[in-house]
């Protein structure tokens, strides 16, 4: 492929996420055909084909690409300073979730896989399980280095700091924002101090 | 009312909640109808009519009976041992959330509220926000008696609490069971003890 080819195909590749991420927020996913996108993105069904084998997998890289996520690369920073590592991972979770067209997407898979097992195994694998064994991975470094009591279970720890966060916007009890953010960190940190 | 009026009215009162639930967990929400609820549960129309105004309000009362909690009513068991009443409450939330029919119909209602915010509020209003107040109560009598640190806030506790575990299960990441519950139970504690 020339250079040529190659930038139409990534402007087209491009425009079939995007148009897939807003359609999804519009209709729903059960409503989401591969008609549709490539309609919105103004290419014919057989470029999305080329590409991708159903409306689930479309769906998946256009969540990954919105979440910056390249597919298992998923790393946390690592400054040496755990609570500050953490603060950037929390805070930038919920400025994620709250961005209004990101809002709907993810709402919409949500929805989604309260019924629809397969899409949700595809969710956990593709996007959340790798994002929590992250999580996991930079705790226990902090463990390794004095910072984290060493009984304490880092997958858990993991859960105690994303679980409050999209149980407050799952279920939509109290407002989403950075203060919510911080005040779960802090909580759960004095938890897994050294004792 | 006499005896015989009253009974029949409680039966059919009964029936009808009975329905609402196995309909919603089978149809979704959006399908949910009064005919529909009045069919499954051999009454008329009217008498459905008579008792609730609107198909929300009838599932809302089916979600109350089946988590056997009266509205206004949510107090937690104050044994003063704030541990075991915490862990008793939490394995109340995860029996209740994976008891199958109770699965289907929660999540149905999860999947409608993530784009009908009214029906989102009635259901933190009538259902979440009592639950998690009355934990926050019992969190508080811990800091009085000593058992919780004075700076702890209990309101954010509490979504420490039940956070992992909603997360775990709307979002199908991981096995929810009791073990999970005491692991959430004891990493939580461990942060709110006096330091």
């Amino acid at each position: 492929m020339g250079p040529d080819a190659s930038r139409r195909s990534d402007r087209a590749r491009r425009a079939i996420l995007s148009a897939t991420r807003d359609l999804v927020a519009e209709v729903g996913y059960t409503r989401l055909t591969i008609e549709g996108i490539a309609s919105a993105a103004g290419v014919g069904k057989q470029t999305i084909y080329r590409w991708w084998h159903s409306k689930a997998a479309v769906l998946f890289d256009a969540i990954l690409e919105v979440n910056s996520q390249e597919e298992g690369r998923v790393a946390l920073p690592d400054t040496g300073d755990l609570e500050s590592d953490l603060r950037l991972v929390l805070r930038g979770t919920v400025a994620t979730l709250i961005e209004p067209a990101n809002d709907r997407l993810q709402r919409a898979v949500t929805a989604e896989i309260q019924t629809d097992t397969v899409v949700a195994e595809e969710l956990v694998r593709r996007l959340l399980r790798p994002q929590l064994d992250a999580c996991a991975e930079r705790i226990k470094i902090g463990i390794r280095a004095g910072q984290v009591d060493g009984s304490v279970d880092a997958g858990l720890a993991v859960e105690l700091l994303f679980g409050p966060i999209f149980h407050r916007w799952l279920l939509r009890t109290g407002e989403l924002d950075q203060t919510f953010a911080d005040g779960v960190l802090d909580m759960v940190l004095k938890g897994l101090r050294p004792r």
